[in-house]
């Protein structure tokens, strides 16, 4: 079952090699008009490009097909279908498991009857639907001054300047949420690409994290328990593929500090209650405090790699030796980051619209 | 709505000062008989004892008020209370903000409307149901041979071995589920311990983290996307108080390898297909893949210290210091490893029978 | 599960003969002043007394135990517990199965764990914290200016007036809220009174019908399909222990007519759409129109009776008769009334802040 | 928010005259093999024909666009979508309010901007999907042994011998199953078609009740309270566009007996237990029994009808008449009694896999 919202319901489905993909997303209020040029640039972005991606061409030519009328919604289920192309699956053998991909795992959960071409429904491509869902969300949020932006923060061992030691504003956000390769120090951006590509020639591939902001939510949204800000936005993020940890404000650091130290003690500023520090990532108690919400994501190396590995074949159920030729990306962080910029916004437009109703958006 | 589960519902409810708190757990089948020695093991070992400690006494006296009968549970809602006393509800100023508590957050979202006292519904105490709830889950789980353990892998800088450095197995883990203060290596239980007492003697406070293990599970447990395995355990993670961020396998560090050191070799151990490392921490693609489930946990120190602190006052709307005086944790981890327990025995039988429905569990 | 709704979640629990039964009512916003006095008024009317009900007595002596807090709610999980007490359990026999009872059902679904006593969870006392909930939705939706009544439209073979017969207003509606056995007709409350009396006095039971109103819900609530009114309003009714039918406006009697005359032409008055006739009983497409909604209900007679009936005995397997010895109702009809009172209540406040959000309340 | 269901859920989508209508099935398991011929059977019986249906051809060619490889499910999400064609369109006008349809109150509820042609997502069209669904559910169930068929029981004031006049068995419901216009006495058939055809001479309509009956299941599924058989079957019944009433076993009817009369006694059957009635229609709280299930449905005349009616211009805001020009059916009984198996499949299937998990259907 690939749904998810309380509020927004959102309802994912379709394989990377299947007729097609797509999302139904419920309860939209009707008269919302939708600009579907940030849905295109939202897809461009996650598509592979450029001799850091793989060659698999993805246009992503979306249809909605239910749910919107004379240029806005409805208010019924809106419905969007990308179709698929361009797949190539005779490249797919099913007893042989790739490494850390979902083939054994899938083969086992579905009883082999799976659609295995492409890692099928396990297949990165199911984020596009997510990216447009995005681009829908985004587009809700920055008319009420919340704006949602991420950077790279790390390839590898190379580390990208922190949200904490730099003034975040909505401008700083913005540059952030138009980039394509979005790094706050824009000289790590080549040591990033240097990393990639020498991963690609070496048929291997790296990983990296992802630091995202949140500015502009007011205080109070969120809940204690189940639906904490925390709980809704961590669900969310690890049903991205290759994401292996989360972590708010300071995060595994903040073990490091005394509580002293750790503390986000309340100033006021301008007459508004506000904390001289921000460990907490802008939550306490699961519930925004006012500050910008921060939180960062592992994204772990492509297992896609040309090196060989060892592996079984689970049709002699011998162990072998495959070597994965072919089209595959040497780093997907530089696309994740779009996928989590997207299921931010609708984390973000979920928790609101769980306290506010769905009237809100519009 | 402090509400979690499609296969079993729970409900928690109530304030540390109110008249109780409480859980229902839903959909349990009926004929099962709870060892309540499990129980009470359970909440002691939750409890605050000792110098590293709170004073503050919590007897924990719980009645299952529905659904269970003659000593086996009726398959209708099970409902269990704990009455609150030993309260000092006087302690607490409504309006004079701890820090890095969610006195503020609070305010805001109930509007001042909030049972204030001792943190309400955000107390850590509404975590004792939980315990309960993990004491009852684990009882099923383990007469299926599913053991989950946690050890303290660190308290600030000091550092407990990982599970990925020595030989898991159900001794090693039933050590730790046993043990009030759990680590693998017993000579760094004194590190801790004195790292604690002189926080307390600082009136400061530390964290630390809380490594997870889930050994017996077999493959094929889970979901792609929204109900992933890492999905699941995340939102109930995130759920406990002081949560700051959570890792599966090898967690952020993966992000330092490259894919060929990161990958998951398959391999035939005694023909069952095992991985050769397990960096994954046995789940790819949201499914469970037969290696032990592996994840680390972030505790932020206590917020609750008896330093001075900059805050503001609500009633003034003025900046001011507070002293905490009173009972405070000087550290919470080896008390909140055993929630983490709780909520992953929990976890686990609930990803287990959405797959193959609450019969399963006789 | 005893569990319902999206926006205003309920949770129900308890045995008839167990230590309590109770409900929580999740996502009340904070801040709401409850009358108790309309609670007790409620669980008053629907307790039995009189020569018409059952001599067992049932004081309901309510404690709400959390989410309560200087008088108001704090918008955390409300709780709400009723004690048991004068329970005579040794009247009960595990496997003389009575007839048209849930005896046979619940030994079957429960595997013969389930608490029998006096129906266990089955049990119509459980509709008592339903009562409890509707005391508090009402309070909230009058305010808002809308009101819900009902009548005894039909004990047996007597028939009271019905809605669309008369000028319904709130001062109609009021009138049958405050009573303890509503009907339009005054006149008809006595020979319903001897069906009843006469039926007591053959140790057998009667039936019959309720009719209810919903009046002063704006248009535009509900939705098509599964959130249609009538698919939540009747899911509700159902839930109902003793309910066998559930008819919307003019119900199964519309069929007998042709569409020409089945049809709500739309008419205009004071400038607002309004239809002349009110056979879709307020609803179209699933959607509030503005018109008072109105259904009628079936309650079927008491299933305990005191005449000998034939059944089967489960610890023999063999046939035989059993007598019904005790305090039991002759008829519910007056009982359950207050019942489908209170669920209408919560449905309309369910259905509204859907789409409103919880924040309508205050 | 059009979807259901706590073990398969499902998601509706769709407006009869936009792109096309669908469904998402999710959970169902993977390696199930879907009769197509099946599918194709139940469209064609759902499709309106012969000169007492509407000429609008609807040929329903759906697609398979995810969850099914090598004629198998995969486990994941299932989607069907049927594009729509032969829509005209400029038949409609957004502000002559049909009486009894839903054009008000979809105007109200979405702010004017529903895609109103042809009652777009309101519209009996988007049942389609639901056929599709009831005849996957429907194989499943068949393998189990468990059949659900339903008679015509009235047009009007004509009506039908009932389920319990007759000896119920598969080979009853397998004809009902089969056939076009299901009737358990043959004789009546031309009486229903001469009805029929009469208002549609007029320019006017009809509606009727439908009779349904589940055989096969065994006792113990279902629930009391929110999850009883009858709140399910009810809940998506009253989902079913046209339906105003619906009554289990013998319904409001059940009001006129004494309970001496209408509780059913228990016997002893080749020993097994039955009742010797079954005026409870099979349920006793909430579960099933073990006797055949039974219900009623009211399904109101076509709201669309050819003659002249009173309304109003929602532009001019003016009371007004119109007629109705065009392709309507002067009845949908017989066709919307395939839509009611269809659902009465998929909510048997759901109530049987929220006890059995989803693993019982293979």
């Amino acid at each position: 079952m690939s749904t998810f919202g309380k509020s927004i319901e959102i309802n994912l489905f379709g394989e990377s090699h299947g007729k097609a993909i797509g999302i139904i997303i419920n309860n939209l209020p009707a008269g919302l008009e939708i600009d579907q040029e940030r849905i295109k640039d939202a897809l461009t972005k996650r598509r592979p490009k450029g001799n850091i991606s793989t060659p698999r061409q993805e246009k992503d030519p979306y249809e909605i097909v239910s749910g919107y009328f004379d240029k806005k919604t409805t208010g019924t289920p809106l419905t969007i279908i990308i179709p698929n192309s361009d797949t190539r699956s005779k490249d797919y053998n099913k007893y042989l498991l790739r490494p850390s991909h979902a083939d054994y795992t899938s083969y086992v959960k579905y009883e082999n009857s799976h659609d295995y071409r492409g890692s099928g429904h396990f297949s990165g491509r199911i984020t596009a639907p997510i990216v447009i869902l995005g681009a829908i969300c985004s587009q809700i949020l920055e008319k009420k001054g919340i704006y949602i932006g991420s950077h790279i923060s790390s390839i590898k061992d190379e580390k990208d300047t922190e949200f904490n030691n730099i003034a975040i504003n909505v401008e700083t956000l913005k540059s952030l949420i138009y980039s394509d390769f979005p790094t706050i120090n824009k000289s790590v951006e080549n040591k990033y690409k240097d990393l990639i590509l020498n991963a690609k020639n070496n048929k291997d591939s790296v990983g990296g994290t992802v630091e995202t902001c949140v500015l502009g939510i007011t205080p109070g949204y969120g809940d204690p328990f189940f639906e904490s800000i925390e709980s809704v936005l961590a669900h969310l993020l690890f049903s991205i593929p290759g994401i292996k940890g989360v972590e708010f404000g300071k995060g595994f650091d903040i073990t490091n500090l005394f509580g002293s130290e750790a503390n986000d003690s309340f100033i006021l500023e301008n007459k508004q209650i506000r904390t001289n520090t921000n460990h907490s990532g802008g939550i306490q108690g699961g519930i925004s405090n006012g500050m910008p919400i921060t939180f960062k994501t592992a994204i772990k190396p492509t297992a896609s790699i040309g090196k060989p590995q060892k592996t079984v074949d689970l049709e002699t159920m011998e162990e072998t030796t495959m070597e994965l030729i072919g089209r595959h990306d040497p780093c997907i962080v530089h696309r994740v980051i779009h996928v989590i910029n997207a299921m931010t916004n609708y984390a973000v437009l979920e928790v609101i619209t769980r306290k506010e109703g769905t009237k809100w958006i519009k």
